[in-house]
């Protein structure tokens, strides 16, 4: 067995040493108001998509995240799907992701049946790199009428959608200057980062429309959710018209102007999202306090970087990662199943988009940053409660 | 002010003797373990997508309506999406609905980029008429390879999605023959209809696959939420891969095999659902006690009719229905307006799915029935708790 995956369990051991209990990899805490507001709505009979939490959740998100309008849905993929549906992605259409990705940024171009362009990442943000993208614009890219084509498919590339992994923010004020020179929506996707902060705005209030969710996994969650974040009122308008089901406001008519989704969050999620956003605050204190714990033990570990925010953002620490030097690449694995089998859950990161069978043959650029992080990055465990004690 | 809509009130007002509250058309009710079921996923951290009760609700919901399998999704929407992608509808495609439909079936055929073809309604069972169309096939219809044609448009004809309104079942066999005979595949609507039997099998246990819903406003509710029905194990557990991201196990690979979708239902929710489907056979027995007083008061009343159960089938009573007489049809509005100002909450039929914008130009037969039922049903309250006083 290599030593450096020894001394990486021990590294994670000393910060966490709870050795008969098995730690999960991110865990919700509920010790706020969630049992009272979820309570409410069961007691009040108002657990659906009438009921006043939701938009209490909408409001007290858009102050969170200061931008104008939240609109709460029923996952985060659901966000992203509205998100292109609404910057008008069509059919046919190139939408630029980041092939080290959650499978739903990737899922939600394929829902408006255009094709996901996979660009590749860098290491310092482990987001996309806006200056590879600008060199490979140059190249593949041609601007007419206002709008971006690809030279070599002669496609529409109507948007692209950065994605703050683990909470760290891509470097934005590059990305928003290459995707003004062509012409190309900006839609973050903003799943993983409530509370993450670039250059002291909150990600996913640059985006034309951004993402978020709020499953079981990330830094708050009500138990299945999302929200779509937008500063332009028309487009949250029309966010929440077509998630759900487009039916125009009428005292008894049904009557629905469009094909539009039932999309919507259930009043008994949004409370428990109402008692999580309270505790926003104290999560990213305790993660903060965690990651800055790793990040000490793990300068005594050469071999391994403990993955630390940029000078200019403030990452929420949603997941904690290490990236292995490339030298040190091939004992992935061996750590993955030393710690998995001594009660540290740990994970890779994602397959990359185009390893997977359905996104193989789609257009991308070289990715050989995203190729080589898809073999060092190792998440750590990760909840919030574990820096509190 | 007409004669029959004051009788109308006051019939109604016979059997909900509450003149001082607002009765909603319906409402659920948590008296059972509600409570009890949902504290515990918060007390766990179980609310998300790991969790015992989607499984419990999963068996419970197949148990009781006599199915093989039941695989629990977001919403009814989604379960019809699904149902329609595994049993193979696409681009192209047309699906026969009823025109007297919610919106949601309409909408699922075209989020497989299929073209909903409408079909008419009969007045005993407010659904499918087969017979109609029945003759309607041997007119426009043609079958080449086990598949069937629509001469007229040269279109696959690949489904029929039968919707039981407000808990009235079909003509399954009549139905059933006319799907074997012309190789249309039979997915059912069962979003009204949980504990609704025709010839006393449960419906969504007829088609190859069934959608149910659990919306706020259904005889049990957990929040949001459906499930897909099946007698095919493969088509279950295809179901349960591709509303669940199409993840392929893996200890930590994160390898997903197709496009596929976050449909899933969240644990809290099907916390809430373990806990109302106890109560559902209590639902029934109030419901009917409640559609029988309703049934009682209205012999007395000339120009209106009291939707009741054929008496080949047993419904669920989900939505108590009046059908005025073709000669009344005029005064459906002055009732509502009556009504819905006296404290009472009524409302109209959805409006017909083809007279609605961006289904206008869909394939439509004769659908007279239908159009004259859009203008004489009116929904009355109909929550269980009002058989119980
Ligand atoms: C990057 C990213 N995008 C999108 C999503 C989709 O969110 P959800 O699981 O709520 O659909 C997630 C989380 O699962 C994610 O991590
Ligand atoms: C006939 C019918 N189909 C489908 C649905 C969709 O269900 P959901 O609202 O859960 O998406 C409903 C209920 O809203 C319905 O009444």
């Amino acid at each position: 067995m290599s030593q450096l995956a020894q001394e990486i369990i021990s590294a994670i051991r000393k910060v966490v040493p709870y050795e008969d209990t098995f730690v999960p990899l991110h865990e919700p805490s509920f010790q706020g108001n969630e049992w009272k507001y979820v309570k409410e709505t069961i007691d009040s009979t108002f657990v659906s998509s009438v009921g006043k939490y939701v938009d209490r959740f909408e409001k007290d998100l858009a102050e969170f995240t200061g931008v104008k309008r939240a609109v709460a849905v029923v996952n985060g993929t659901a966000a992203l799907h509205v998100a292109l549906t609404l910057v008008g992605v069509k059919k046919n259409d190139e939408v630029f992701i980041p092939s080290l990705t959650f499978i739903a940024t990737a899922n939600a171009v394929s829902y408006c049946q255009a094709t996901p362009h996979f660009v590749d990442s860098e290491e310092s943000t482990l987001g996309v790199d806006p200056y590879k993208l600008k060199s490979y614009l140059k190249e593949i890219a041609i601007v007419k009428n206002d709008e971006c084509f690809n030279k070599q498919t002669g496609r529409r590339i109507k948007a692209i959608i950065p994605m703050h992994t683990f909470g760290h923010p891509v470097d934005m004020d590059q990305l928003i200057e290459v995707c003004q020179q062509y012409h190309i929506d900006l839609i973050e996707d903003a799943a993983e980062s409530l509370g993450s902060y670039y250059k002291g705005q909150h990600t996913g209030s640059f985006g034309k429309i951004s993402a978020m969710s709020f499953n079981g996994n990330k830094i708050m969650t009500t138990g299945g959710g999302g929200a779509i974040l937008t500063n332009d009122e028309r487009l949250a308008d029309m966010a929440k018209h077509i998630t759900t089901t487009a039916k125009v406001p009428h005292k008894w008519e049904y009557v629905h102007d469009q094909v539009g989704f039932n999309y919507r969050m259930p009043n008994i999620n949004a409370a428990l999202g109402c008692a999580q956003l309270e505790k926003v605050p104290d999560f990213l204190n305790k993660k903060r306090s965690l990651a800055h714990k790793y990040s000490e033990v793990f300068k005594g570990v050469p071999g391994v970087t403990f993955k630390q925010e940029t000078d200019y953002s403030q990452s929420n620490y949603w997941l904690n990662a290490l990236v292995l030097d490339e030298a040190n690449e091939g004992i992935r694995d061996e750590i993955l199943n030393l710690s998995n089998s001594s009660n540290l859950m740990t994970r890779p990161v994602w397959m990359l988009m185009n390893h997977l069978p359905m996104f193989r043959n789609c257009p991308s650029m070289d990715i050989s940053c995203a190729e080589s992080l898809e073999k060092r990055i190792i998440n750590i465990p990760s909840s919030s409660e574990l820096g509190d004690k």
